[in-house]
């Protein structure tokens, strides 16, 4: 089990990759975020983006599933998040683009009221050609190892 | 149409309401949160949470899908978000919760070389307890006039 103490700052890593579909831009978007740029590849084309991109929040959702089986792997002691400090979304994704998910821990401090450490590290999803699509700050919580001292 | 022109600081609006069923807080998870206080109703008892909660992406998602639901009904020229300055989740979300979406408009600014300007705006969900389970403040852009002087 990887516990809070088990997190080293400065620690980087490439926690895995994934590729998206056209099939799963358009069924994210008619669900979360009806806008044409997102859910009709034909209105798309003359949209600002000229061609169908993922929502935003679709390229969030897939770096989540990336990070949760990279914590599966490892077994970390995962308790939830207090929430991010920042988002941007620097390139647009588009259907077949491959994203990997590259992360650097920031800073790591103990709760003082719970058995939980926080962790803020920096996400990257980078795309097949090298360019990063999203950048986030965000915290996390791990437990502690239950055998240490409070 | 509502473009740019028209965002007026300050101004302080209710979007719509959405109430999250059980079986859409296991299809999102599952798909991209597989967290066992996300995906499992009887392992999340035991959890931090006591009980099964929505992925915070997913509280996201659905802020998102009642946002543009209103843009829709304002026609609003929406050109898609360079990203967000802060987001936290307050309280976990449960099945059966009723989450409205409140928003203020805090600053907007023209871009200097598009025909576009960006509104920053904070976006709170409320449950039907009255807490704010979610704080956004994110950036978005709209398109501008067409017959505005640049």
């Amino acid at each position: 089990m990887k516990y809070f103490e088990d997190v080293r700052v400065g620690e980087t890593a490439v926690l895995g990759s994934s590729t998206v579909s056209e099939a799963e831009i358009l069924a994210f978007a008619r669900k979360y975020d009806p806008q044409p740029f997102h859910t009709d590849p034909e209105a798309a084309k003359t949209s600002f983006f000229g061609g169908l991109i993922a929502s935003g929040w679709h390229t969030c959702a897939i770096m989540m599933r990336i990070s949760v089986e990279a914590m599966q792997r490892e077994r970390a002691a995962g308790a939830g998040s207090p929430g991010i400090d920042s988002c941007r979304w620097l390139k647009p994704v588009r259907p077949g683009d491959t994203l990997t998910l590259n992360r650097e821990i920031l800073e790591a401090w103990p709760s003082r009221t719970k058995p939980i450490g926080f962790v803020r590290s920096r996400s990257e999803m980078v795309n097949q050609k090298g360019e990063t699509v999203l950048a986030i700050v965000g915290v996390t919580m791990l437990r502690r190892r239950p055998d240490t001292p409070a």
